[in-house]
């Protein structure tokens, strides 16, 4: 059950010299598309941000070298869900590199132009028999319009596919596309980037600004959301450009273009992010936990992230209780050691209405328990905090806690 | 249902110089016993340690303004169970004041001699006029036996009451007794003392070393257990001593009598603290997280907790399904940026048999998916986790997540 989230395959728009390839390789469960090509065309250039986790997995630390052996200028993305390639030591190693080797063989590249990704269960061996047997059959599939069906391929225990298109028109008259995907929907507690997240775009961008664009948007993006506070194994975050249309975009903090193209970026990359929340095991309610007025962002995001990850802030979302207490206690540990509670002023919200729940230290005079209970019955909201120290702010978002989560992972495995 | 924990009144033991009544004051709930007051005879002394929370609950406040007026030299501590007292501004730690003042009448002591404590929700106002009307019952009932009836009148979330007794013959012949309660099951995740932890002894203990003492104890007990990662806003750990029998004790290091008694009270902390994960909302495994091979105890702690606190990990300990990636995977973003992963060994026990899991950053070739599953089928477990980097080790008590713990906090105030 998403809240708010519907997969719309006709809306997704084709990146000139990106085509993507899919087939059904077995890998943990039959009858499933479970492994994902991409092919780009000659010229393109992609940058991402991976986990931070100290077990990241195998395909990860493939994806690093090889982005540095070559600078950016990557041919082809291969991706499988079912097993993760994490806390499979050296074996995973090879299988991560033996798997770029056969795509790069079947491409006509080099095994280093190759980005190799896996999701699923950590701990097993990657089948690389099952993968291999597979990659002809997904590169025989490659098509322009293959973005609907690697949505559904990279899942896991998502429950709709993500995906999602937006076009900017520069001032040359040309209209670059940003066509991207992602999944995750538990162990979603990006440090550095999501589970799987990738976008395309035809645009021409410098490959330094890319490299400094895609930190920034994922610290606006992917890092600002959490499910369970469960950082993964294989967070990745890829933006390709494939260089065919548009101005050179350099970033230069008066080009127009440049702030269009970020702007639409980030736009996407958020809307990938949050289908991810909107989508998180057992979710019934999308939260946005908005905190101001922090010294920096660092401590916004302290508060925000304790807020989003307290279990009982989380259980009480999922009651439509207004425990808002709950808010206060996360607030209080989230580590800012001399934070003045006298300052801090706490609101519910949901589309329609918003109401002041805490000041001075306590409950606000004018808050009714009614308002309370009227607006958290809405499945979308936000718990806004100013902090009332410093004019910093950050946004995080998530997700309730429900029966739903407890049993999606009781179960996971079996 | 909590686990391997049952309820003993008939073991708990006097302490000399310690009266303890309760009643019903309608706090909350009807029919349920909710205030308790300990009087302590006169030369008594006390030291605690309370919640780091920034929104601390207004006893929290005043318990520090009175140890730190009396120089420990108390006279009675008043607790309500039902609201908290927590996020209620001035009103709030007005009538933790007047609680004292009342309970300072009734005994004929002064207020600063009164240490406050509640527990219970927060956000609400406390019911003054009940708590007022109710210490008068309260004090008609002291008596030196009284300690079963204060253990079940500090519950809240408790399915079961929580007291023990320990007894030390010191060197000269005497034997003090050290008695103690505790309550919490949820909005557990103590810094600094748990929720509320009580221990009385008719030990000579020095002032100073009983300061250092509890902090001490409180670090391998009360600061060392975790039900969801929630820090309340009223923790509070005492330590009470009326000075009766026995040698003076001060803590020097060659003392035996001080080393017998520093560990009956560390053995009777760990077993209160252990109590309230046993006893943690919905919990139905109880799991030791031992870290052994840190640089220091801070890391060994951080580990402990990443993992302890893992929705994924304690869904998996719930399923019994042995998917023990996800404590690698926790491991692994727990924070030591230098973590060399390869160096990591985890075990899986039971009170019966142990079996390595992972090493070299994988699985261990020696283990059977059988083995984990039929491990994991007890009751009480034992994560070990060496990270192979130095000598500190740290352990931390958990206990798993499941349907009930949702089901309770979705349903608490209803």
């Amino acid at each position: 059950m998403a809240v708010g989230l519907t997969f719309q395959p006709e809306i997704l728009q084709a990146v000139p010299g990106v085509r993507l390839g899919v087939t059904e390789a077995g890998i943990r469960k039959a009858n499933r598309r479970d492994l994902t090509v991409i092919a780009l065309d000659p010229g393109s250039i992609a940058a991402g941000v991976f986990t931070q986790n100290r077990f990241c997995a195998a395909p990860v630390r493939v994806c690093r070298e090889h982005l540095a052996a070559t600078g950016g200028k990557v041919r082809a993305l291969v991706i499988n869900t079912g097993v993760a390639n994490a806390g499979t030591g050296a074996q995973g190693l090879a299988d991560a590199r033996t798997t770029c080797a056969a795509v790069a063989e079947a491409l006509g590249v080099t095994a280093t132009e190759v980005l190799p990704f896996s999701t699923g269960v950590i701990l097993e061996p990657l089948p690389i028999a099952k993968v291999l047997a597979g990659i002809p059959d997904a590169v025989a599939t490659l098509s322009p319009t293959g973005w609907a069906h690697a949505a559904e391929a990279i899942m896991t225990t998502d429950t709709v596919p993500k995906a999602a298109s937006r076009t900017v028109t520069l001032s040359d008259g040309s209209t670059v596309t940003l066509t991207g995907i992602s999944k995750g929907a538990g162990m979603i507690r990006p440090n550095m980037a999501t589970m799987l997240g990738f976008i395309a775009t035809d645009a021409r961008v410098d490959p330094h600004w890319l490299e400094a664009l895609v930190r920034e948007v994922a610290d606006e993006s992917f890092n600002a959301i959490t499910v369970d506070g469960d950082t993964s194994t294989n967070d990745s975050f890829v933006v390709i450009a494939t260089q065919r249309t548009g101005p050179l975009l350099r970033g230069n903090a008066t080009c127009t273009d440049s702030r269009r193209f970020r702007e639409a970026l980030l736009a996407l990359a958020q809307w990938l992010a949050q289908a991810i929340v909107r989508d998180g095991e057992g979710a019934t309610k999308f939260v946005a936990v908005s905190v101001t007025g922090g010294k920096d962002r660092g401590e916004c995001r302290q508060v925000g992230y304790a807020v989003a990850q307290s279990p009982l802030v989380k259980t009480a979302l999922f009651a439509s209780d207004p425990n808002l207490g709950r808010i206060l206690a996360a607030i209080g540990y989230a580590g800012i050691a001399d934070l003045d509670v006298t300052g801090v002023r706490v609101w519910l919200a949901n589309a329609e209405e918003e109401t002041l729940v805490a000041e001075q230290g306590g409950r606000a005079a004018s808050y009714q328990e009614a308002d309370g209970v009227r607006i958290m019955k809405a499945d979308a909201l936000t718990i806004r905090i100013d902090l009332g120290r410093g004019d910093a702010a950050a946004t995080v978002w998530t997700c309730d806690f429900s029966y739903d989560y407890v049993k999606i992972n009781a179960e996971y495995r079996s």
